[in-house]
């Protein structure tokens, strides 16, 4: 069950309007590794949870608080639309080169859809899709999806922290940045304890027989570009971060498989199957199975 | 520039067609985690990043090896297909159930769309969209992004291992499970390497002054539901994986902040914004704004 | 800010899992009316509320209860897969027909992608979308929304409710309809009480000046079929619901406009735009265009 | 069977030009609310009545004259961008800031994609979908959502109508609004005389045996958040629309049901399961579950 | 202006219900070559015409006829769901097979969702998009993508016939493959006409002058694959279709260009940019950069 | 299996960055006739190919070229974005009007997800998707539609050449119009090898029985618009261009036929199937069956 209480975790009010940048702010709302996503990725991920107890309390317990994120967001972005432009007039453009950016910068459905409104889509427009989302019951390789996203969250709101000089506006994103390094922290501590307790290991996922893939391939790079540094990475010679091999460098990847014969599907695909001749034998194959009916 | 091989890197022929494994395979090409994904993600990666050497070089080496995976599994779909039957007749569905699992567990789209071919789509018949698609520009965010895609990758051609017995589809998995085990252990090594030679580092983007971010709230723990256990474990207490702080642990949250008061905007967006009287107030205001004109 | 209390509710657990009908509870968790819509919904109307209060408070209330919903409807899926087959063994249809039915009707992500979990997707495995809110800022708008999107998702619970004879199933969907009948009743008081409290009416918005508007169409039933029992309903004659009019039924549509004449853009645009003869003026002008930069 | 007329229901061309217009007008044709949602809505709530006359009839009647409304502004947006810009130049820019407006508020895939014509888009180009329509076979369920969809739609021509000063384009929009404002009163009306023919009635679907659900939450108001003004509305006392009950206000949510115990899927989906030791059984029984096939 | 009649251009009735097919169905009216796709397509290109008379009077003539081919189809589908199931009963899978096809293999949003009707979505239930349509501006281009539209609608049409032997549907589908001749032909007529008219020529757009292209490279294949019959095809020698020039075939791509060397943005975007020392560099200056400001 | 080297194809160095630009040019690289479209659709079109030999190679050589076009583009779109801007500071768009056509006419993911780096989307960034893709298994139609492909290409990269007067990014787009000239000569050259040679023909698929089609359809054209011209046409009479019979015009469609009886689905739907007193049955019905359970 969930809660609301009528504050946010951090005061989000801007200094000044600025609809420009509330479309831009957008991204870290309703983007690829927006509030939304990370929300909702903690949300299913909590309730496929397997195993109670302290992983999933963690799920939890930064879910909600994710939830809260959205709000403040939404939040601000509507305190910045607050004294958004209604249209433009021609003769505002050529006083003031501003409003052109304005007419040219915003995003025309906060204003003519939600009437100087947040809206659940990223920077461009884009609704948010839950085809964002990662939850696939298994935690070493989830916790790891979600060290990402808070990588890439932190990334977006430092990039937009440099968008504006407004002191409100970067007041919530230094919160923010503050809770992605501490996520950022968290998802790797947790994934760490999951091999520390021998709950999960590497390569994901590990209950799976290792004897049963081809492993003379599994521990060898295969250089399918001609560049040659890559030789010289840490992933090219020395013990593998799984702990059960060495690193192999393959310079020219060996010889391939032939491909397999085509197929011929059923004549009544009507696919391009034929030679000359053979033409006029599918169309008497799907003439006759018509008959045959 | 890519150049083709008419070759495959591995064996992509079952031991015999079958039409309903032919949709889950669709998951592991077209899905969000599918080849597809991996191939365009290196790709981009690689045409975006700033960085000439090794670490570009390993985008550029991998990158066309997952194309050539693409290639794989669309022709292994394929020949799965090879004897998919077109239609159902009721008679048949009577005397073999089989039928019945196949004419409900096929992709109607392989045969309708593509006439018994392989499609660029998930196991749901989902079309792959570039959302899936993660290139930051930040090698650190991005390597930890691919490791990800690793491991779900790895975990969901293991399940779909234990979903056939066929002896042809299973030895193109054991190849894919090893080259999976590589790329996971590959990221993870390059994730590190960046972190050991200062290129970059923990919380991404490293270059963004930590002190600009609220310090106060970087390593805590903020417990947002009534589960006792996430105090356990070692994103709790201890000190934190980029070395920088010690975890703390909050289990209330402390008080927030009052939400700004609601936003007036202009009355021509035909917002609620009033109480009794402001209505007619607002509809004087639109009404003297179109009389001005 | 949102908490999370690690109850549901109300009871989420089967008699006994059902994998078949996993995949069709998503409709009501990720679909077009499923709870991830409403929930969304609500957040967003409250987000952009420009009128504090009992509507404002009213949305929150609800938008909270709603991420609930969301939360049993996933555990109650994850209930349903706790024993959902890996695969299909050819044998075991042989035996037994229903192994069929569970073969073509499970959802294959939620095997393969989310080990047997809910997915944030419809019946069909789309994902959820954001496409699907409204929150437009106009509470009369809005709440007639909200009225239809809880008659649309009672419908679909009342129509799950005949799709399975599972007891514990049924209890929860006996709830859900509860619920979606307080919320019809309350969406619908609510859209009246605007109208009573004179904060919003008919037509939306209210604030628009009717004057403004071609007044001679507005209550014109105007018929584009050759359908003739439209001219009974009340729709055609009588007192308009918004108190302002009398309905009219036209039968034939008057005589429409000469459309325009088609626009002929810049020649570098190398749209069709000539007879014989404005073919070669539009090369030509392309080429002077080029040698004039 | 549908016929074209080559005229428009109201005259369809702007005083001038206006390409940064043009996109945002894309809105009401291909966005979320526009001609192509009920144009498409509209027919396949016809197409799938079961129940002939005049809801029918009324359902044919108006889907038609949509049809012709997407036409009306197809032909406008192509009409607005007769004159638009190929490109820019950079000293044009630099003498006159509206070209900077333009640069920046126009949609690019009208020039490149269209060659200066409508897309069937909304403002932000997103592609217009089928997830936009509702069509449940339920009448009142779905006339709500058309009184719904017709009250969005006539808000973003209202708004849209403030954007601009030019005489032509007001014109048609002040048309647009008096339909909006006609079908606004038509669906309502439409609805009310189903629930007086007794055909539907509220809750919908009013043919659910209401004895079936839990009847004890069905009129209460729960309230999630700590706001107090919700119980001040009429949805918090006093008798429901439905006529059957009376509101109650609930102000702290009853207790919940505990959560049931998290699932253990079979061992072969390889989700994280365990606690120390359950790993290597889980590992162990896909290892014999391997071995047994 | 769009007219309705209720008549269907041709019977749309099938022997019998049939739930399997009525998914199956849906491919030609909502996927991404059916009868919503072609209606639309040649809508927009008729609106979006430059130049009157002929052409333009085709695309009106065929769209209306299209959508006309909406409701058939529409229509079709919801005869075929009159006896769909609600659910199933286990007993009822054992007795009979043929239910447990069934449960697989129907759409469950056509039950769910729709009620036992049609839906603006394909076989595998994506909603159509407006990302199909196809209109240029440019004739010769648009009537191409058409001539393939119709190809590929009766390729599906063929092949579904195979899938069916109900007598009524057949019917349809003979009138539809009919339809697809005519309007194949027609296109394709169409196109030769613009050529023979001089209106638009080969390479598309002509009005571009072709000595502003890399000219050497306009008539050579080049092979960048290792298959060596590509040269005995018609597109390796011998005078090209546009009647310009003749093919060359060039088996071994000439060598390239150099890549250029990569970008190093603002470090203020927090890309890896750095050998070891220019992390340090980035940093400092993305903290003189706040400093200064 | 692909290989990659480290070269570009054609040079793809602007002149200097224009951030403007970059976003307009992601058109032709993740748009719907972009260049991942044709890389991806000759891919799949050569997997899915049931005919060996010089079909077959032509699209695995000419495949391999594109996915070499799609890194060309993205090259280059990264180049001209080199010296993008992170944000904007008012005093700075007052100086230079050119800086606020650059605020809004940049994409603003190109800035905060990528960094300043190509994205696989289009130029409104709606993200590339394979619903774009067509592979059909026949290849009449399938060379039709990469003939239109290459058309569409080719006009949007005209229409972007006259965008720009940048003689770096010209270079580039002059040599892609060159291979799309290439490209679309030989698509048509293909497609009409493949009838001389008898393996295909028109109509397609002409495998299909024409008998069993509708033959008294087949070659006319039904006038669904009041316009007179398009009897005009060459596709109104003389020989169809499949060689089989002669054009017909109708300038009036014959009469429909009746609809068939709406369908009565089971009142478990909860359809809108009643009139008065029906609603009641309905009711009485759902009652009945939930007790007989």
């Amino acid at each position: 069950m969930f809660f609301h209480r009528q504050e946010l975790q951090h005061r989000a009010k801007p200094d000044k309007p600025d609809a420009v940048y509330a479309r831009k702010l957008q991204e870290v709302l309703g983007g690829q590794y927006g509030e939304i996503t990370v929300a909702m990725q903690y949300g299913f991920q909590s309730w496929n949870a397997h195993l109670p107890g302290k992983y999933r309390d963690l799920l939890y317990g930064i879910g909600a608080e994710e939830m809260g994120h959205v709000e403040m967001l939404a939040t601000m972005i509507s305190q910045l639309l607050g004294d958004a432009p209604v249209g433009a007039v021609e003769g505002a453009v050529q006083d003031d080169p501003t409003v052109a950016a304005i007419i040219g910068g915003t995003d025309p459905q906060q204003a003519i859809v939600a009437g100087a409104g947040a809206r659940p889509v990223d920077s461009n427009g884009n609704p948010w899709t839950a085809g964002y989302v990662t939850a696939s019951g298994n935690m070493l390789a989830d916790f790891t999806a979600n060290a990402n996203a808070e990588m890439q969250g932190r990334l977006q709101v430092a990039r937009l922290y440099h968008m504006t000089d407004d002191a409100g506006v970067r007041d919530l994103l230094a919160f923010l940045l503050a809770r992605d390094t501490m996520h950022q922290n968290q998802w790797i501590a947790a994934a760490q304890e999951l091999r520390d307790e021998g709950v999960e290991d590497l390569p994901v996922p590990s209950t799976f027989p290792q004897g049963k893939e081809h492993t003379e391939s599994s521990y060898q790079y295969i250089n399918f570009s001609d560049g040659q540094h890559a030789s010289e990475g840490r992933w090219a010679s020395g013990p593998t971060p799984d702990g059960k091999s060495e690193f192999e460098y393959v310079d020219t990847p060996p010889p391939g498989e032939p491909m397999p014969a085509p197929t011929t599907p059923d004549p009544r695909f009507h696919g391009t199957t034929g030679k000359p001749g053979a033409f006029e034998k599918a169309a008497g194959a799907v003439k006759d199975a018509l008959h045959r009916e």
